[in-house]
């Protein structure tokens, strides 16, 4: 009995000193966007004839329908089919190779797919070396829809506007994003699906090394329209630097620090920085939320994306107390907003001595959920979420909160016990 | 004693309604950014050999240190004197004439000296056709500053900045500041001293109509470079619309509603709608504020500036509770930001429908101060705003917040009261 106590006293005090290391460097993360570059170009792993997708793995039959239809739109994009038809047998035939982003330092909103032509994101995070990678956000494609209005954003987005933003990056020797994150969580964004302070600086920022590099007129007012009217296009960013942000955290022995929360739109699934790359997972649950005009909840496909890797460093809903301005998008009261997240501090290991927010006192963001206190407290994280379509076709049907499945943290914890040979933590 | 009872209760409808109207005026007001154009040719009543200044009239005896530097500055800028002892010669011989902006439907920050060359902001009130002006802002040469540092950036604004701004506003046929101003109060601005979303907003909508009306490479550069750095930019826009929402709700008999709360860094005066062009004023007040590195308390001169504007049409301190971020700069907690908003709600007629605070669940910015209300309550406007040095030759030394005097309140209440006939309303 004895023996056993000192034991559990040791694990626990293992457990504390992992997570302790995996908050710091969580907190220690430095994101710089570097580039801008074709996915197949940059990305591991990432080879021809393969889509990569959000949430934990999934096949074509499990596939929900709104990633179904992205899929379809990258087949198309990709010009691997010539109709929506052919592209829904080349991929029901199996010979398009699937396999998520979170195996490729990647991720991607919504549906997330991601194929070789198309540009993403590079932000590298300078303190620890590493890099990851997120595609363009729109409220289409990623969404389910296929149309060729919808994949005409991606043709641009490939053709005009990011090698046009790469000029202009290269120009200024990358772009530090930290601080743009910093300000903007000052300025009522959750940089979740309320980017828009954040998408304004950016836009800011990049114009004139635009003008310097020497983009072409044309191009130039194109890509200007699109950056400063496109408010969650800073959403690619924060997704791609709390990626950058969370990686160095995993891997750690004894950590119970949570490094990924993703969903498919079939599944919820987390990955456990002790744990390695096994991925714990849930059925995705229903969004509570706001529809927009001739959309309601009996057409809503469950919760799906890689944007949650945002709670998973801190952001979204974990800050929805400074993101009031949200509340007309997604539904509910500042006083639940605050609530919030006073709650996700009791299911995290520290605060963000970064990301601040001003209404609770420059308190910082709640930062690194440990799955024992999600357990322990039966409080799981609130994540901000867009809501597509349950069927193949549509763009973006409407936003809202969703919490995450209990039965990830419990499974993990589980798996916690028996890798780490305890019964309880 | 009944005859008196009915005539009281006449005159109390009668004020109601007037009220009713001036918040209905002010509520309408839709400003838009025509034009920035030499003060000379657009300020009616400018004349040659003229500065216009901030708050109530004044003197050069009575003039605060702050507000003569600006002066010296004016005149050095305008090349009536060669040097600073030469301009505060020519100051000091009466040779310059002097006025207060709210005479000539102008507005300026601190110092707020305008002179004929000096471009201006010109916002039109579409609603009613009445145009506003207000000068750069910028935080030396309105603050005292004389120095060839502090005039650089007043000359670059005539030659660089202001020409090819004015280029991008001609090429999208005037510029529409409501919804900038309605976004930015849900991006945690209060539109005084924390104008940065605004301010950001701003330089996205001008990137492009600037390279679309051909702006010269150089110019263009050293534009984008001004406006998307200069976080205090739209306080001028701010300023402008302010005032240009504010007059058309002067003048209304009965009416006890504030159009104007302005300070000349010696006196701070207001007027009210059913009193015409008087000014009610008490000596300025003492700023409770943060100082920056090298000043204190010690150093500061008295309230100063039009800015106060802002609050007399219901930002600035008015909304600070949805402005938080604001704190770092001025001190205090989000506690007593939201309950100055909550205060101010006690002294004003009405709630803006178009500009709202999410924290306090997309309550409107309060609107309309009522002198009856300030003078029964004693609660006085809270105010957002910068500190000014007391001597000549200082660039801004602090920010912080400041009651305006209850007794401006109580002699407006006293002359109602002589003018209409009652001795309580």
């Amino acid at each position: 009995m004895a023996m056993e106590s000192k034991s559990a006293s040791d694990i626990k005090q293992k457990i504390e000193a992992a997570n302790a290391e995996a908050v710091r460097r969580i907190n220690a993360a430095d994101p710089v966007l570097v580039d801008i570059a074709s996915a197949g170009e940059v990305i591991p792993g990432l080879e021809d004839r393969m889509i990569l997708h959000s949430g934990p793995p999934t096949d074509w039959q499990r596939m929900c329908g709104a990633q179904k239809g992205a899929m379809i739109g990258a087949v198309l994009f990709e010009g691997w089919a010539k109709s929506a038809d052919e592209a829904f047998k080349l991929l029901e035939s199996g010979t398009i190779k699937f396999d998520p982003n979170h195996n490729h330092r990647t991720v991607g909103p919504m549906g997330g797919t991601i194929s070789v032509s198309m540009p993403v994101w590079v932000v590298e995070n300078k303190t620890f070396g590493n890099r990851a990678f997120c595609r363009q956000v729109e409220g289409r494609q990623q969404f389910g829809d296929y149309s060729g209005a919808a994949l005409q954003g991606l043709r641009l987005w490939r053709d005009v506007w990011a090698p046009a933003l790469r000029k202009g990056i290269f120009r200024m020797g990358g772009l530090s994003l930290k601080p743009i994150i910093a300000k903007a969580l000052q300025m009522g964004d959750e940089l979740h699906n309320r980017p828009v302070a954040a998408s304004s600086l950016f836009a800011n920022a990049l114009a004139r090394p635009m003008i310097e590099a020497g983009v072409p007129k044309d191009d130039l007012l194109s890509t200007l329209n699109y950056i400063t009217n496109h408010e969650l296009l800073f959403l690619g960013l924060s997704m791609a630097s709390g990626k950058a942000s969370a990686d160095p955290a995993a891997g750690i022995e004894y950590s119970t620090v949570v490094t990924a929360m993703a969903r498919n739109g079939t599944e919820f699934g987390i990955r456990v920085s002790g744990l390695g790359d096994e991925w714990f997972t849930a059925p995705s649950p229903r969004v509570n939320g706001l529809y927009l005009p001739g959309y309601s909840e009996r057409d809503a496909g469950a919760d799906m994306g890689d944007s949650a890797i945002t709670e998973t460093v801190g952001w979204g809903g974990f800050v929805l107390g400074g993101a009031t301005g949200i509340l007309a998008l997604v539904g509910g009261t500042p006083e639940e907003a605050l609530a919030y997240s006073r709650q996700m501090r009791q299911i995290t290991v520290a605060t963000s001595p970064n990301y601040r927010m001003p209404i609770l006192g420059f308190q910082g963001a709640p930062v690194g959920i440990d799955i024992r206190k999600v357990v322990q407290t039966g409080i799981v994280p609130i994540i901000d979420t867009a809501i597509a379509h349950k069927d193949p076709g549509h763009p973006i049907i409407g936003a809202g909160l969703v919490r995450a499945p209990l039965e990830c943290f419990q499974k993990a914890l589980r798996a916690f016990g028996r890798k780490y040979g305890v019964s309880r933590t």
